[in-house]
């Protein structure tokens, strides 16, 4: 049982759906596992990409990551019982020669590769990922379903905020109760209008978070803190820089309400450092690691241990990137929900195409690994990449 | 008056000075950015390169870094006169969509980029860059000259302390007093062995300093402070992980003499956290940032800024990094000391082929720019780079 090749593009992404809206120089980077296991006629390749909101990252997994795989022993890359893959040991390879300190694009990289060695991983096992991780790390149990809210709310050139009401409408049509918007990079008024208009249309501050994209000095955070505290948001994210813990604790020293962050913290240690110093509450706040940005479900496992020492439960974990990998892991690993991507980076956003969402709740699908084949266009693309 | 091209390319580099020892697997990248302006009837070539001890940056460099400049409106890189490029907007402009947090392996990127605006901007001022860098940031004032330690010290495969011991004396011949080896890759007893073989040669333990390269926890770390206390050594460096600042505090307050660290800080906020939260001590301790490795030049002049606010003197500085470049910056600054490499890193490390050293100090080359024209195995190497 051995890897034979690892293939990796860039795709560029969106964070719009009208393909008609610049889309910046956003891209991800899309990675095949070929193995020379057999099923059903077929080698069997895991995929995996790079979520979102950072690079692709080609160039780190060509000049370093792949060929360490490939040179490694393939027994040195198996579990114990050699009958699958492991992606502890594949991590360690991985990271062979790496130094500590650093974290951030290997840790996209190495991410990348993760999720495709799960994908891999749950498809020898004939598993869907989230019954292989719950088998693993949670006991078997199995919540029932997921809740997930959608993200998106980023600002329009033209007519914003009847374009922002317009993408809500959508998104509550599909069944989703909850959502998200950017704020931050208008004036505090216009960002008031828009957390108003989309109010109208989800009813309560419950169904509202606003994200701040980290841009936020100390001052600003609490003046927009201040602004928001009486609608009783669900959650104010990433209002500083990601590693000012000192703003960090600042802030939430002043508001009251609930905070969220973490996808700025690329690594175990540096998001150790959030919850030491961030002065965050484990009661309220949420924390939102993209697992894939910071090396991977191997150190988010190990980031959920450290959260579980520090008294903090596995339920304020909300992972970034609202995808088919962060579903599976939030019902795998009994997670709080998911964030959706509802034709914001597509193809790679969202879930499979006959999802149903069922008062704000979803499901993933039941194929073997994460599924990529129920997300016709994603499967289109990925399947370009990993042929024989 | 703008840039025409940016060249790179991946060099292997060694830790060795011998070749016949294993090379491992490092790498540093050089670039070189042609420009249109004409200096002796030659178009001027800026060059640079990734310091020592992280990896070449091919990739990022070509997939985002070099395009944001060769797209940019050649005057939005110049300084407000239009008669020099200017490192700070140069700088803006390859962060430009770069998001906040994550600082590793792109910082090494646009630090390399980085090296090579300053040789070019020097070139353009025809000043070697130290003076360029006293008459902009340090009022015209300059030092003699700058103190420098030989770092090296690796483990060899075989006669360890004897080639260790031939090491060091080749140090001491060349006119360095000063000299840093590695620890915590052997048992403390073996490790006490080298030191005490150095010691032998360089006579008190102000003289040397050792470096257990963050690997280290807690306890080991306490233990061998303990058991190099007695020796009153120079400095005692990166003894855990470098974001560990809650570890990094309780070795400085069992630790009384002065300890070192910061070549795993990448960023200024990086740097400021390791400040505020290192439980480091501005009277004894050393600070080493790798300004190649932390988004170059621009950024370690706000690191400076961010130390004297929290008084912290910049004499408590030896960067990381025994080449040229740190050379210049430790005089054209006023910092405390520079490293130097004495055949390690070849043809990178160390500085003038000609360079005088007395009593372990050193002066950089007087040719406008870093000098690279003055170390012939490193000039043949870039001028391969940048050639019309």
């Amino acid at each position: 049982m051995r890897i034979v090749h690892i293939h990796e593009c860039t795709v560029p992404i969106s964070r719009y759906s009208d393909k008609e809206l610049d889309r910046g120089t956003l891209t991800t980077s899309a990675a095949a596992i070929r193995t020379d296991v057999v099923r059903e006629g077929r080698r069997l390749v895991g995929y995996g990409f790079s979520s979102f909101g950072r690079y692709g990252q080609s160039g780190l997994m060509r000049e370093r990551f792949i060929p360490r795989l490939l040179k490694a022993r393939p027994e040195d890359l198996l579990n114990d019982e050699g009958d699958n893959f492991d992606p502890s040991r594949i991590r360690t390879c991985m990271m062979s020669g790496e130094k500590p300190g650093g974290h951030g694009e290997r840790s996209v990289a190495v991410g990348t590769i993760d999720m495709a060695v799960w994908d891999m991983v749950a498809k020898v096992a004939e598993k869907p990922l989230y019954r292989l991780l719950a088998d693993k790390y949670s006991d078997g149990k199995i919540d029932e379903h997921v809740p997930a809210y959608v993200a998106g709310g980023y600002y329009y050139p033209d007519n914003d905020v009847a374009q922002l009401q317009h993408e809500i409408r959508r998104a509550l049509d599909l069944g989703y109760t909850q959502v998200k918007i950017k704020i931050g990079s208008a004036t505090l008024k216009q960002d008031m209008r828009r957390i108003e208009a989309v109010l109208e249309l989800v009813g309560s501050g419950e169904n509202l978070s606003v994200d701040a994209n980290n841009q936020f000095d100390l001052q600003t955070a609490l003046r927009y803190g201040a602004a928001i505290k009486p609608f009783g948001l669900r959650w104010y994210e990433d209002a500083c820089d990601p590693l000012d813990y000192t703003v960090q604790a600042a802030i939430a020293k002043s508001y009251e309400k609930p905070l969220a962050t973490g996808e700025g913290q690329f690594s175990l240690q540096d998001a150790r450092n959030l919850i030491l110093y961030g002065g965050l509450r484990p009661e309220i706040d949420y924390l939102l690691f993209d697992c894939v940005h910071s090396y991977g479900l191997v150190e988010y496992l190990r980031i959920i241990s450290m959260l579980e020492e520090h008294r903090w439960s596995r339920r304020r974990c909300y992972p970034h990137g609202g995808h088919l990998f962060s579903l599976h892991m939030t019902l795998g690993l009994r997670l709080g929900g998911t964030e959706s991507h509802v034709g914001t980076f597509q193809p790679f956003g969202g879930f499979a195409d006959d999802t149903v969402v069922e008062h704000g709740y979803v499901k993933p699908p039941e194929t073997p690994g994460i599924g990529f084949e129920t997300k016709q266009a994603l499967w289109d693309l990925l399947q370009s990449l990993g042929k024989d």
